[in-house]
């Protein structure tokens, strides 16, 4: 597996870290990147993350037989709308937001006869900090990535797809976007809104600075998430607002049996309680359920 | 500063804990031990945890100077009933469990003539694991600890305590019961009760096993505190049950205001609580509050 030209159409943390991490496996012979700001450009640039800058999506994705498009979820159907003229069509297309629906439903309007080109993935991987600053050619090392092929994907960029992960240690699951979208609102989206609503809800009593300073190493793990990035995390929330919404009100019935026990004064109903959910968690192993790379 | 006996009531992960840092602190001369079960006591002194292993607490705190209490709360005050009769007069007894109001009611009703002699404390530190095989001397090294001296706390024995937390490397932080139990109530309690309302929500649902196996690196740090100790944290939340009750619902309050936001398609509301919630946890870092200890 060899790629002449790698166009990153957004240079941020997930991008740049996609670029150092190919150029350490030693597929990529010349990485080019885009960024809406020009400053990112240059810092991806002058850290040795991409070896040019461009001026525009057209000219990046001009030749390139890859292209990452890494960018928040707002602006992914403009850049399909720029990127879908300039490429290639025997080139690989992918996109590595968190949500999969609307990235689908977006290509299916915007790539036209490019359209086979295209392979929606999700990486699980992040950290709380944005930015190529941050970047770390290990960040998909030994994590799951969630692949969402299209009926209309192409068979050979489906598989390029595969290898390009693998190479860069992920392990891949494969589903469908809406599966994607449901699973994700439970295990990831959740537990943010959840964070945020328990940093809001202690913030708003009178002494809730006094209280949350307070907070020990079970706080600080719970509400780590809480801290990433704001606009990602109202895109996510509201491009999968569905998913979300239904598992909040799952989450509401099982909070209030909570509630009811310890009301009732109910220990025995709230051990019982308490022990499932602990035991399900004592059990629970990152990526148990999957395989590592071939 | 020197204790010539130091009994240990209750030889698990905390009470062990604090035996290996005792001794590494060097003020430790000999330390006793007994648990309500015969296996933890043997596996204590057969670790060297502790030097001696008594078969009733009246023998463990005959002549020690230094008494800990280190038991699941529902069990403090028949310990304490039995501690009474055997302490010295000027010794120091000190209990680490989780709440506090419900522990000062309970010494006020069984120490009687040796009321001055207890300080409760409540170190800010813990493990997902239970057991003696656990113990960790570096357990509350630069963790916080919170006193809430009782008016009748003898003025040597609150200065011993917090001599004896500091030589530990804890962070002292003075609070009174009630504050106490309602700050952690917010900061401690509600992130266990959300996390596993969590879980129970999605395991609810007909196909939650393969939701929750796709859970990333936000989920396991999240609900990493969901597989602590089930009896332990029933306890505490039956204990606690007022001001868990009160903090659960100023976080429905909050969660509604998300649901709310997400459900509007109002994403600059949204982006604000979520901003505002993302800025207090980015600015947040643990023992903030805490001076170093002197």
């Amino acid at each position: 597996m060899k790629f002449e030209k790698v166009a990153l159409i957004g240079c941020g943390l997930m991008g740049g870290s996609f670029a150092l991490a190919a150029r350490e496996a030693g597929w990529a012979q010349h990485i080019v990147g885009y960024s809406a700001s020009a400053s990112s450009r240059q810092k991806a640039l002058s850290m040795g993350v991409i070896d040019a800058a461009e001026d525009s999506i057209a000219q990046a994705v001009q030749g390139a037989d890859l292209v990452l498009l890494a960018v928040p979820v707002t602006a992914t159907n403009a850049c399909f709308e720029a990127i879908a003229p300039a490429l290639r069509s025997d080139a690989l297309l992918m996109e590595v937001g968190s949500t999969k629906s609307d990235i689908v439903a977006a290509a299916l309007n915007t790539l036209g006869d490019k359209l086979h080109c295209f392979v929606p993935v999700h990486p699980i991987a992040g950290k709380e900090v944005a930015g190529v600053e941050h970047a770390d050619a290990d960040l998909y090392k030994d994590r799951a990535l969630i692949m969402t092929p299209m009926a209309s994907s192409g068979a050979s960029q489906v598989q390029l797809a595969k290898q390009i992960w693998q190479s860069l240690g992920s392990f891949i699951t494969e589903l469908s976007p809406a599966a994607h979208d449901a699973a994700f609102a439970a295990v990831s989206h959740m537990p943010h809104v959840l964070a945020y609503a328990l940093i809001r809800g202690i913030f708003q009593q009178k002494n809730g600075a006094d209280l949350i300073a307070l907070g020990g190493p079970g706080f600080r793990d719970f509400s780590r998430i809480a801290a990433s990035d704001p606009v990602v995390w109202r895109d996510i929330l509201t491009t999968n607002r569905e998913q979300v919404l239904l598992q909040i009100a799952h989450f509401k019935d099982a909070l209030e049996e909570f509630e009811n026990a310890i009301e009732a004064k109910h220990p025995k109903a709230l051990e019982d309680m308490i022990r499932q959910a602990s035991d399900l968690r004592f059990k629970w192993r990152i990526g148990a359920n999957q395989t590592p790379k071939a």
